[in-house]
């Protein structure tokens, strides 16, 4: 073609692909030619040859939270130091939009999907049927053990264990429990932990310590911390399994005039931004979304990878450490211990 | 096809959009055909055909930010309703990262692109160019006069002028204002409406009451509240350019055991969530993200289907309304008007 229209091969490969630093007019020269000649200039074409689009779909179940805007920008740095773009969609927790959206992005043809699964999905045929018909998926942090590729997670249970833990050292004895919904495996797991700490530590466990948020909201942690103290005067904390609802339970404490964390300390769950700006500042537990996204991506590239040599993926689970990290609503360990 | 193999059109479609509900013999059989007959069987090369991806970019300055976060929500939102998807970058306010962003945005095809400029973007050489070339581009918050193409904004400099009126019809006289860098039009626009309130208050403008944030982060609002009650002492409100820096000012006269708002005033910009669960809860400008994106969409769809035609774009400026969110961190305008 260069040759055909006079222009040097660089110029030409540019002007197909759409480079802006080329003069329109040899552009549309070049796009002309191409055109009769039938080829098809861009790298989506590229990108149909090699098989490969050298973009990856991530799916949320919600874009404005804290925990989920790490994960993008963890996934989009990782993909973006490989080549890749990322196309993102969010669920909203809703299973029809969950099976819609795996299937535009299977139309797409991405080289592969990083997909934490909505509260509403119990199914999973739909994302065992992609995986067989060669799409690597990845899920993360919503994971289920029915489907069968790579996970990356954090150990729900071992944070959750290690939260309430904090609280028993510091001297707590009454814990209540904020606890989410039934559905997703990162309550349960969270709840599970609570329980088992409390066991472990001589502590007995009472279901009537426990509270189903509706909501994960302000809102919901602002209404419950009221039942809390009318159900039980005399408790002496409160681990809310995020810290959305921890924050709503302190705003309510603070109205109540009951001083945290003298009379009541309050743990949070994933050190969101907010944490760091409550009055008084909120402990939490690290879940580090940053790494969760790089190392999603990460271990999907390595999956396409091996699925493009036309080897066997073979699943893996990484688990990424959480820590909990103490402030100002609950009490010093070393004040404990003295 | 359909007829070679026996099956109804449906299937055969379906099977080779990888639809996952087709038994995967059905599929292989058609895929095997389709390859005998070089049909390329995915929306990639029924894009090509029509010259669209069905795909737009959409560049951020960040993605974990609140204000972003819900440009991305909205515009995803919006587009997901007409068909599209969304590829998303992050240029972490670096002109380079910018301008190769752009490029990959190109070299995928993209049909369109929704656009924030970096804060050291001084040059647009790079956005003209892909105008040019035939790629629609719409620019939202962060814009420049010296682009030629659609835009979606607030008028920063309205809602800045509202927030200090505000302040100055609670009784505030002498206003600090906590400004960003000189580089986005944004926080110069800020700036000027807080210079013009003043002025048609009657209240003379001050330049030792102007501070200048190094990083947008709530340790400078920290670090700059104590400076400001050294250097003022009789200052009674401070309006921070955006939130986080307001927060960091509220927790600093807090631990000064300065009263807000009795003693001094605290004004925000953005609206952000963490503006709710402040003590106080923290006034501020509402800075609509979601219908921000949602609207930006709306009108890169528009440039786009006039593009196809081959109709000429006429560049229009959607202007989103913003308005003072007063909560606790200023004065009531009920009790000066009594």
């Amino acid at each position: 073609m260069a040759e055909k229209l006079g222009l040097s091969t660089a110029t030409v490969s540019k002007a197909l692909k759409n480079y802006p630093d080329i003069n329109k007019q040899t552009k549309q020269r070049v796009l002309d030619l191409a055109a009769s000649l039938n080829y098809q200039p861009n790298s989506l074409a590229q990108g149909l040859r090699n098989k490969e689009s050298k973009i990856i779909g991530l799916i949320v179940p919600k874009i404005v939270h804290h925990f989920f805007s790490n994960i993008i920008a963890g996934a989009i740095q990782a993909a973006e130091k490989n080549g890749y773009l990322v196309i993102i969609l969010q669920t909203n927790e809703s299973f029809e939009l969950e099976k819609n959206h795996l299937k535009r992005l299977i139309e797409k043809n991405v080289d592969g999907i990083l997909l934490s699964l909505s509260d509403k999905t119990t199914q999973h045929k739909h994302i065992n049927q992609i995986i067989e018909g060669g799409v690597p998926v990845v899920l993360y942090d919503k994971i289920s053990k029915l489907v069968n590729c790579s996970k990356v997670i954090i150990n729900d249970q071992k944070a959750a264990y290690n939260a309430t833990k904090y609280l028993i050292d510091t001297g707590c004895r009454k814990i209540a429990h904020i606890r989410g919904d039934l559905k997703p495996q990162t309550t349960i797991d969270r709840f599970k932990g609570y329980k088992k700490a409390l066991l472990d530590n001589q502590i007995p466990f009472d279901q009537s310590l426990v509270y189903t948020c509706k909501s994960l909201s302000f809102e919901e942690g602002f209404k419950i911390a009221k039942k809390i103290v009318n159900d039980h005067k005399d408790v002496d904390a409160v681990f809310a399994f995020t810290d959305l609802v921890a924050t709503g339970v302190l705003k309510r404490l603070h109205e109540l005039n009951i001083k945290v964390p003298n009379q009541i300390s309050v743990m949070g769950f994933s050190n969101w931004f907010l944490t760091k700006i409550t009055t008084p500042t909120l402990s939490t537990v690290q879940q580090p979304g940053y790494e969760m996204g790089q190392q999603a991506f990460e271990i999907l590239l390595k999956d396409i990878v091996t699925n493009k040599k036309g080897n066997p993926i073979i699943p893996e689970i990484i688990e990424i450490p959480t820590y909990v990290i103490p402030r100002n609503s609950t009490k010093k360990l070393v004040s404990v211990l003295k």
